[in-house]
């Protein structure tokens, strides 16, 4: 069967769906975006993901009548796709505008959603979890663009391409002052003395809706976290690091730069909040 | 006459270009652009644009068959849309990919070429220069995508929406370490003493095609001409400030953030090079 997309408001075929050349997004990546899982049919924490997508796109003064209508094009796509255990991604751009950088010449916003049927890693991947490296680039925690899930992604898919080179599955961006920041496509977490720590949002990363949900269930359960700058060194003598995103959940990255981090497996505070995770997608997206 | 486009190989009206939604410029940000003045039918400098585009495109392991015929493709859209005097602008995406950050699902780069008729600005606009601010976003002069010219221009998108908002022409933007980078669409150069100066590629800049003329004209008319760190303070110290682009060429910069800068118009040097910039087209676009 054909993918079904959602494109301003209607679905249809892939193969029918197009876009201006000159749509902002594609000319100047001047948009946004937003990952997500169903499971069962349901998308854990969409709230969440179209609150942010809102009030980012009022910060790039991009706006349209279907703004209402989010939850209803998740959907709606999921459906017609048949899916219920899916990756969803939701794209809004400025639209069609003139070849020039003037976003004043958009006028009508062009919104996508895309699911595709999504297979969980296996239990073994969890175990053995990710080896990352560090990359060259950097993030710049002085730019308002770091927090915002733009379409400007091509620094995170430069990382990206340098952890596959590297035979690595993930790499971790430090900010202009050696302080860690995220990974390529992650959020970065450490347990030291059997507290976890993250790097804030001031170190120049997007604060995603997953780590946003280990916070929460850290404290449910009596574990003390806390958000302040993490080093390298912190990195590399942690008990355990794990990463999180709305796809992978929660993994535990068991090797930076060929170095192994703890015991090298998946760590028990790792399991314990991946297992409370997965209790919570259980009992919110519950029909 | 509607416009037409250069899209994979064949002109088009507009209104029949259509890109899939799953063009990896419009989900990430993946690709490169270029921007260029036709003058009487010629490109300025084109060989140097394509030059930059390709190294970028192998850069970034973008690669099309098209790449050979770039030229052609400048040219026959120009002729296509009858233009003498215009502004073109090439895109090259890594095309199509699987919506999941994943370079190697993309297997033809999209190429797309544009142009427009271009007036240029009045002597009065080039007397009177433009009014900049500085930009409350930063360069990240640690990060490799700020060599490049890339389609994750959000950044430079949201210095240009500062500028408009404040009522300034070009916003400026520091680095990580408060030093002068760039504008938000131009290199920002300085005169102090008689002499130039401008930020090294070092400060997290984008070294512009126009940028390297105005060097090799200073070097020819014996103005001695420096890269070095440039603070806010030397640049509101500075006798003349200018920025160029391919588009605007030479422009004074006359005030930054309300101040005055030197006597509030376009100074000598700015114009002996602007002149001297000119020649150079009425030289090297003679058909």
């Amino acid at each position: 069967m054909e993918h079904i997309v959602y494109l301003n408001g209607a679905l249809m075929p892939l193969s029918e769906a197009s876009l201006s050349p000159l749509d902002y997004g594609f000319l100047y990546g001047y948009g946004l975006f937003e990952t997500m899982r169903a499971y069962s049919g349901r998308v854990f924490r969409l709230e969440e993901h179209l609150r942010r997508l809102r009030w980012s796109a009022e910060l790039l003064g991009i706006s349209t009548p279907l703004i209402e209508d989010l939850a209803s094009a998740v959907y709606d796509t999921l459906e017609a796709n048949r899916l219920a255990n899916a990756r969803v991604r939701m794209t809004l751009s400025a639209g069609r505008g003139e070849p020039i950088p003037d976003i004043s010449s958009c006028k009508e916003a062009t919104l996508l959603v895309t699911a595709r049927e999504y297979t969980p890693h296996s239990d073994e991947i969890y175990q053995a979890g990710y080896k990352a490296i560090i990359s060259t680039t950097r993030r710049n925690s002085a730019s308002p663009v770091s927090s915002l899930k733009s379409l400007s992604y091509i620094e995170n898919m430069l990382a990206r391409r340098e952890a596959v080179s590297a035979g690595a599955d993930e790499a971790i961006l430090l900010n202009e002052h050696d302080s860690v920041s995220e990974g390529s496509t992650s959020n970065i977490f450490l347990v030291s003395g059997g507290n976890l720590s993250t790097p804030a949002p001031e170190s120049g990363l997007l604060p995603g809706i997953t780590r946003g949900v280990v916070l929460e269930l850290a404290a449910q359960a009596g574990i003390q976290a806390t958000e302040h700058p993490v080093t390298t060194a912190d990195l590399m003598g942690a008990e355990e690091v794990f990463c999180t995103n709305s796809v992978i959940e929660i993994m535990a990255v068991t090797a930076v730069q060929h170095q192994q981090i703890g015991t090298g497996k998946q760590g028990p505070v790792t399991e314990q909040l991946h297992s409370a995770y997965r209790m919570a997608i259980a009992s919110e997206t519950k029909s």
